[in-house]
């Protein structure tokens, strides 16, 4: 069976998730999150981010957001994103929906927020008649398959601290984020002063899981209550938190992000070799965008599935799975080639 | 390892269920539900519910709840529903928070609404001062461990459609009902012209994953954009619908909530026997309500945890699970039994 | 013309008030409040209700009752109330719309919250299923023509806030209440520790406007936005303002309390003499219920409009206004006598 | 004293306005809009927009905005408006926080909304991940003191009505509008096939008071509970239907528009002779644009507070208000001169 370029969520389950989840379905447990698999996995969370960081788990990418953004945000705040921001452009209006607060999206051009773009929003600061910016929303990798290096992030932070805003990573892809700059995720995040994070696992080879992790003991107070109303808390939590076990402690987010991102490396090289006019730019993680004619393109989609990205730029992505190996990469340039 | 009486979700997965899930492990799909899995659980529901109904899948019971609800109310509507309702008690406000609508909850003794308690709230209809009552939502079987007969369903339909209501059943335990009552799931819903079904799979056998059934094809238009914004759509889908597949095909919903009854109704019949005064009523689906000294209870409950249910009175519950047999009857009732 | 027992917001406005504005039609001002009459209004209710209170103004009781429970809640509380309170039946769920909280409605007889109806739902507090109990909010003088004691809202305000509750009063009527016990404003609020009030200025005399005012000065940091997000801040605040000079400064809100609550004992004495058996209950303020056989009533109401309260029990409302005299009663009881 | 040229809700109410209140206020009337002012001002709308229109009353602009709104449009959907927009800079988030649903706000120089900005949006729809746009709100006379052609309208209204979005007008200042195109209310909006008005008074002489125009009698249906529950049904209703008389009626709505737009033009003319270099455009409604150097600018506004526009170009904006005179527009042009 061919595998998919459309989507890093068309894979399945890596093998040892599953066996995790198997393991874990013996017996009986105190559901909602009281059970030994939820402490465990929370206990390799603050391993890995700091002993006072802790860790929530949630079902969906959407789920984690929406808490996460609530956990910081009173109803006449604004969140400050990029518009290409998932939680802009995909969740459905989930976060207006929810939270009743204002996203201010800002123009970008490669998925990234910068301090330049902030500043206009805060003149706004303390007057009546306008929405008060309180968070800034960046995704890591970014949907647009760029990856902010850590001085870009100590910048943001710093400028954000400096006025009073809080800074959210939707890291649904923060583990190829990690990979790409070759840095651990502490550094990323706990060692930058990021205040609120959505943790992604879902993306990168588990079945159904993300977590919210937080950064400091007080910020989590209300999560509960906020994780119970928005529809994130699951009865049988053992079946998420046994998948985050070898997520963490073998480091499989480590080698499934590897795996992809080394594949869309690879891809792009041998796109490039091909018809280097086809590549919009070299990826950073796991996603290739390419200028394709709009009438081959569809051809293609047409027995390959893949996204339109810029329906008017006749540009579309092409992202690389946790499980895919050489031989799909060659399989998939050898149908892309095909066309031409 | 002893197993819990605390409630039906401290149990782990049906074997079967968990194979559907290995199975469905293979290659790549699309995800977000167009995949072949979803189609064959989709298809099923249509074989029990009927070919006219539309079933969508989504994580938690409150999820299922608040997505149902949402379809079938404006912002200006109230929600009639017992007090003892999960939707009104036992999840966080999440219909309030998500919805913006009020609920209007009216006493009852056994969890069951009754068409005089529904009167009164009608006569503010059509008063620009007041909530519109626009749905009654119903739980079946209840909170209180009691079931509809099919006659108080169909004259409360009744009443519920002369007066321009729509009727959602919360199902969680819907299943258990069905067994109780002896009929299949169709005479318990589309037969009686029920509006919204949230459909339980979690607390009877499966790991994660509720449905909601919509009986008139013209209802379902916007859920798809209901669902995302509630957080309800997961990305790799064919894990909830491979669970379903065998639930419904190989009746797994019926042996599983026939097992749990079976357990509930000897569990009774041994604890009468022990001491009739203890039992507050006979079960009738797979919960159990008893009366124990408060001291005697804490003592009991710091060995083996289960619910208070009313601390004033002092009723206990104990509920039964899919997965128990004599063994854990005879087992649990000698516990009780040491306390007295 | 004859004057209306329907509702005291038949009523017209007091000339003093009508005068009020007309002087503060005078050349341009600084919109949204920023402007002396704003400001001489807000120092007279310093003067009445403490240097530390801090008042703000805005246009319904509706809208005063939003803004002071937004500021005190968070999206994941509740609200205990009577039900038979405003924001719970009158306000066409404007609390949960606009704020997505839980309004917990306990039974009474007589409008009036009382400790051992609050005791049970503070059960919940710090378990994420449930709603977190934050407010009491209660009306004075109450809906059903009720006045607390001041004994009784003290013990009530010491049980809110042993229990980590914040008091918030719906004082639509406060004036009647305060005139039925003969106390100051300060004395029925600030020198009791209520934490928010909502202060009623249209159904005693004026044209519109209502209060909110704070009793601690941290609280009201994000008011002005709350206020705003809920359009309630009108941009010819002076109009408002104005209004509530004379108001205060003269002491309107006495005198015309005073003279409609005389007016509704006047009412009751009349009636009684009439016929004992219509009595309800003597008034505490200015509200007094009847009992009247239902077609004797539909007759009457359809000459001279008036509420029907309790259609079971055939109990249907007289209110008296601030600018009825001793003429109109005598002729409203004249109308009354000529049915029997 | 000083007019002052901030803003044009810094003036005080037409003296006919404030007659029209005075009269209102002789004796009881049925509350909540359901007496003879109400009446006469509703028929008086649709003598003015069609018999077929439907007229309700609301207390500010943001409110009025909100309730037509949330009229048209569900949970899941978004409204295309300008970045510009009233509702979406100055209203603290109140469409967000009311409706929960997103503003998709595109960028303009001149305030106006144009189809190429909406067509990239209507992409989305149909994909459960995206809020479904369902309305464009434009402002007429826009916030940038411009003025959409009557041919611009058609086009717009043409182009929303083939992709199934509905219309929405802010007409704030709809009245200066019209005199700028020298044109009836009616070939304005119901001519053009407009959804839906908000129709404002206080901006042009009313004291407090906005309409919400219905242009269809079935869209009607549920606007009182949505103008209650939004905090906009005010109980002594005859005081915002009163001033609407002669402002309809006696065509105040023009004599003040034409008044205030009158003198932008001569403030406009003036300042080009002193300087034109000051002036951004000429004024199509009663706001005038000019550029000034920040450190004069800071200077003037302390004397005599006008806004700033856009801090980083240094433009600011002169409003002229229906009450100003020739005299009043040289003096202001005097303390403009004596900066230079």
């Amino acid at each position: 069976m061919k595998k998919s370029f459309a989507s890093d969520n068309n894979s399945g389950v890596h093998p040892d998730i599953l066996k995790a989840i198997e393991k874990a379905n013996s017996g009986h447990f105190v559901s909602y999150g009281d059970d030994p698999y939820t402490d465990e996995a929370k206990n390799l969370f603050k391993e890995v981010f700091g002993e006072y960081t802790e860790t929530f788990f949630v079902l969906t990418g959407t789920g984690a957001n929406v808490c996460a953004l609530q956990s910081f945000s009173d109803r006449f705040n604004a969140i400050i994103c990029p518009e290409t921001a998932h939680i802009n452009v995909d969740e459905c209006g989930a976060i207006e929906h929810a939270l009743g607060v204002k996203l201010i999206d800002v123009e970008t051009k490669d998925g990234k927020l910068t301090i330049d773009k902030i500043e206009k929003y805060l003149h706004f600061k303390g007057d009546q008649h306008h929405v008060q910016p309180k968070l800034i929303s960046i995704t890591q990798a970014t949907e647009m398959g760029t990856v902010y290096t850590l001085k870009e992030l100590e910048d943001l932070v710093q400028y954000a601290h400096n006025n009073d805003l809080k800074v959210h990573i939707d890291g649904a892809r923060i583990a190829n984020a990690a990979v790409a700059l070759d840095c651990t995720l502490r550094s990323l995040t706990t060692d930058l002063g990021i205040d609120i994070l959505s943790f992604g696992g879902t993306k990168n080879g588990m079945m159904i899981g993300e977590a919210v992790v937080f950064f400091e003991k007080e910020d989590v107070k209300y999560f509960p209550f906020i994780r119970k109303q928005n529809m994130q808390l699951i009865s049988k939590m053992r079946y998420i938190s046994a998948q985050f076990i070898p997520y963490i402690r073998d480091k499989l987010w480590y080698k499934n992000a590897k795996q992809a991102n080394d594949m869309a490396l690879l891809l792009y090289e041998k796109l490039y070799n091909l018809n280097p006019e086809m590549i919009v730019s070299r990826p950073e993680a796991n996603a290739l965008f390419v200028r394709i004619d709009k009438k081959i393109a569809e051809k293609m989609q047409n027995e390959r599935f893949f996204y339109t990205w810029d329906e008017m730029e006749g540009i579309y992505r092409f992202m690389t799975s946790f499980d895919m190996e050489k031989e799909d990469i060659e399989d998939f340039v050898g149908f892309v080639a095909s066309f031409f």
